[in-house]
């Protein structure tokens, strides 16, 4: 590592972002080279303790990518879509997007004081977390209302580019695309060099995401799944936008995540990487698990509180799935030798 | 040709799918081998006459592929959208979709005799387009229903699949995939060729298309944006599957087409090719031309009754419309050397 794979990814983020993934990728070869020595050939995965979870991807890699092997799987049905909160990236103490909702939500009340006597925005800028649980899905999309639409899609992709260039993750303080996990930036360079496609579907929003994954993980705007407003067509100086609308379109979570993935790819995916939290991964690891042929689901286990965040489930549904439809459950604590990355080689794209 | 680029495409295409598109490509290189040799060097569009178009897109490619030239455009923003029925394979007397609709409602009319006595099936079946007229949208949405709902993804595929295979188009007289446009093949392979993604951007609907654009086209499943009804997760026998219900979701036209593009590809494309027909084009050429940076558009004009279809606007939106952004009109019977391919090199997908 870097394969000649990691350079066509580096091709596919954009400028300034380009050169910075770039980087993330050099620094990965430096972390990587002193494993791929000791063992007489390069470890794709130098991040990952040996044991059942990491001997699992690599087996399963190298049987589908084996041509004339009984498990071999054409090149282009090799689909490999990654949840991202929590899996490709720390959600915890809130999702990062949450972060950026607050962060937006400020701004707006520098410029409009009356805003923070005003409910939901009240409640989200005091942190009262219980007025969210009782009032409930519309008290959100008020606030995505207010920070997400009423712009084009321009005007917020350099919103959020601010945001990540500017914030810091109030507890790993760090910036927010260095919360990304090196052992998972490992799964997605290693699944690439060996064909597959990498995608993302996230209960978070789609451009979002888009801004920052590129150059984080090195997956393209086009290969992202998320929730959705709606937008129109709308035309202003004789040019034709894309308008962001106050209202929910799609929910990428739960059943939703199989949809999603249905109508941007097309394909059940050979590969699908969730974890535990809500519960929201199990309906398309089960989607990938009814995939004709061989397929593979991860399920990270946040059991880590010295690294990162220890969480379960209440009702445990999802180690529950894991055990009923057999998906590799992977230890935070027993299975990641490290982590993040360093926190200088950050992937955040500037505005 | 073929280009290294036409075995990756190739590649993408599913099993005998691809085999048989190996065999178009194939097809594609003998007839551009006698051009190529004339001209002392490959000409990559053997099929379109030297004219204003031909021009027009050659020079565009080679000046947004060149590294270091003023127009050089990194090869992640080098998206292609085309529209399917009319600009890439032939729209007329009715959309090859349609023919679909009809061919499966006279197996359930088979099955089901009351149907046939029955509206809006009873017009469908007898060719009664003024009730379509007269009733609109909801009678189209019924036939949809029928015809395209209340099944998984994969009972829907293989629907398709029997019809292309079966079906044989009743003015052209050969299979539905071999009405596609020679010279659009040519363009698409081109493209490829010089670091594009070619996606389609059709009214018809996502699922139909995915079918047989991979082999048809070289286009994978994953880079088609449709129209679409609305889908949900069901479970049966321990497997979860995409059921298709039948109420419409996204109409990809006129306005929805920038949309549709937006959704799935999250850029303003660099190059877009519609037709004239409805003016359902226009917003997407629009929108590609809102591009900071170079783009271009191609409205393809069916002014050949000889070898295809003469039709135009009522109201000439497109044409004018071409006038105004500065759009490259592609005169069927003028550019164009050839209209389809040889009817046995088809691309048709068997079940």
């Amino acid at each position: 590592m870097p394969t000649q794979d990691d350079r066509r990814v580096t091709r596919t983020a954009p400028g300034a972002a380009g050169a910075r993934s770039r980087r993330v990728l050099l620094a990965l070869a430096l972390v990587s080279a002193p494993a791929a020595h000791a063992q007489g050939r390069a470890d794709p995965l130098p991040s990952w303790n040996d044991g059942p979870a990491k001997r699992a991807i690599l087996s399963f890699v190298q049987r589908v990518a084996t041509e004339g092997g009984a498990d071999f799987v054409p090149v282009e049905e090799r689909i490999a879509v990654f949840d991202n909160d929590g899996t490709l990236w720390a959600e915890k103490p809130l999702p990062n997007e949450v972060y950026f909702v607050l962060a937006r939500l400020r701004e707006l009340a520098a410029q409009d004081p009356s805003l923070a006597a005003r409910q939901p925005f009240k409640a989200a800028l005091e942190g009262d977390a219980a007025y969210f649980h009782e009032t409930g899905a519309q008290a959100v999309l008020a606030l995505l209302a207010a920070t997400h639409a009423g712009m084009t899609q321009e005007e917020f992709a350099y919103d959020v580019r601010r945001f990540l260039s500017d914030g810091r993750h109030p507890e790993l303080r760090r910036p927010f695309p260095s919360v990304a996990y090196q052992p998972m930036l490992e799964l997605l360079a290693h699944l690439r060099a060996n064909g597959f496609q990498t995608w993302i579907s996230s209960g978070g929003t789609l451009e979002f995401i888009r801004v920052f994954a590129p150059s984080t993980y090195g997956v393209p705007p086009e290969r992202i799944i998320g929730s959705e407003l709606q937008r129109e067509s709308r035309r202003a100086d004789g040019r034709l936008s894309i308008y962001r609308l106050p209202n929910g379109e799609h929910f990428n979570d739960h059943d939703g995540k199989p949809v999603g993935i249905d109508r941007h790819v097309g394909r059940r995916p050979l590969l699908v990487a969730g974890n535990v939290l809500s519960g929201g991964d199990i309906a398309m690891m089960e989607y990938s698990r009814g995939r004709a042929g061989p397929s593979l689901q991860l399920l990270i286990n946040h059991d880590d509180d010295a690294r990162e965040f220890a969480y379960a489930e209440r009702d445990g549904a999802s180690l529950a799935a894991a055990q009923r439809f057999g998906f590799v459950v992977v230890s935070m604590k027993e299975d990641w030798k490290r982590v993040f990355p360093p926190p200088d080689e950050d992937g955040v794209p500037r505005p």
